[in-house]
């Protein structure tokens, strides 16, 4: 599997059912959500402005997509609702073509800019390293089949190896193009 | 990482945190435990009489070890109580050291005893996958430090590819001997 055919996949609508572990206070967190991502063209606007600000030719690039999600928590008594957009941009090593940068627009960790470096593995699983000013984030998304992905991600503290959140996704391609 | 370092590392006693997603009506399951894990001798009665049942020659076994869980579950109102014990036995494939049988004396999925085929991937992940009458299960388990380890597990409906039950655990390794 190469990221083309990977991005691809995850073209589409998921249902997806998250729990949050939060480890220092073994609290349990609970996340609703519809996650849409849809494929860009590389000459979209926000594409090639991304790219700039990361100083990457656009020859560089493939299957770019943005991803939006909304959804419940149930962390605060008020459940709390989760909204968000990003655009991301793979930008494969031309050396090792199962490796590569990630850009995106805003990172899940913090609020900022943030480019991954990402992997695939021989099974087929989506590894991706984010470092930020005060944390790192690890994630990994794999299919159990085509209309069902899974994804394990982990926050840590930057400098440290302690994990502060770990927390883990089942995502469910939705058929109807209503939530 | 053969099988014997991942026992190893195993050893001892773990807070585990696992939620439970019931994919087909959305339904979050958090379960809080206390697991035991400890090293168990080859010679022991309990290994002996597993090996028997499963006409495996002694001198093939590696690392026997017993499991025992004692936890709770919110998944009804009386926060029913989870509780159990089973011996398990890798049994390395003398062609393919990565790769080898898991005998166990009971399964998750169901009580029975059941044989798992487990191996090990090039980033240190231990994926068993046991086939039972009914239903299949498959679970990766992997360290994120000596003191972390997580575990995700589906239950797939025998002879479907589909999952029913996904379920992911976080394990912070208790270092008191007390509860």
């Amino acid at each position: 599997m190469d990221i083309t055919q990977f991005v691809e996949l995850s073209i589409g609508r998921w249902r997806s059912q998250r729990s949050a572990h939060h480890l220092a206070f073994s609290h349990f967190e609970a996340v609703q959500s519809v996650i849409d991502i849809i494929a860009l063209s590389p000459d979209a606007p926000a594409v090639i402005a991304l790219c700039k600000s990361y100083n990457i030719d656009r020859t560089q690039i493939v299957s770019p997509f943005q991803m939006t999600w909304e959804g419940q928590s149930d962390w605060d008594e008020e459940n709390a609702e989760i909204k968000g957009s990003s655009i991301l941009v793979p930008v494969p090593d031309p050396n090792v073509p199962h490796r590569g940068k990630l850009l995106r627009d805003q990172g899940y960790a913090e609020t900022v800019a943030a480019a991954g470096d990402y992997h695939l593995t021989e099974d087929g699983t989506f590894v991706l390293l984010t470092t930020y000013d005060r944390a790192a984030a690890e994630e990994k998304i794999w299919f159990a089949n085509p209309n069902l992905r899974f994804r394990v991600s982990f926050i840590k503290t930057s400098g440290g190896s302690g994990v502060v959140t770990a927390s883990f996704a089942s995502e469910i391609r939705s058929l109807s193009s209503n939530k």
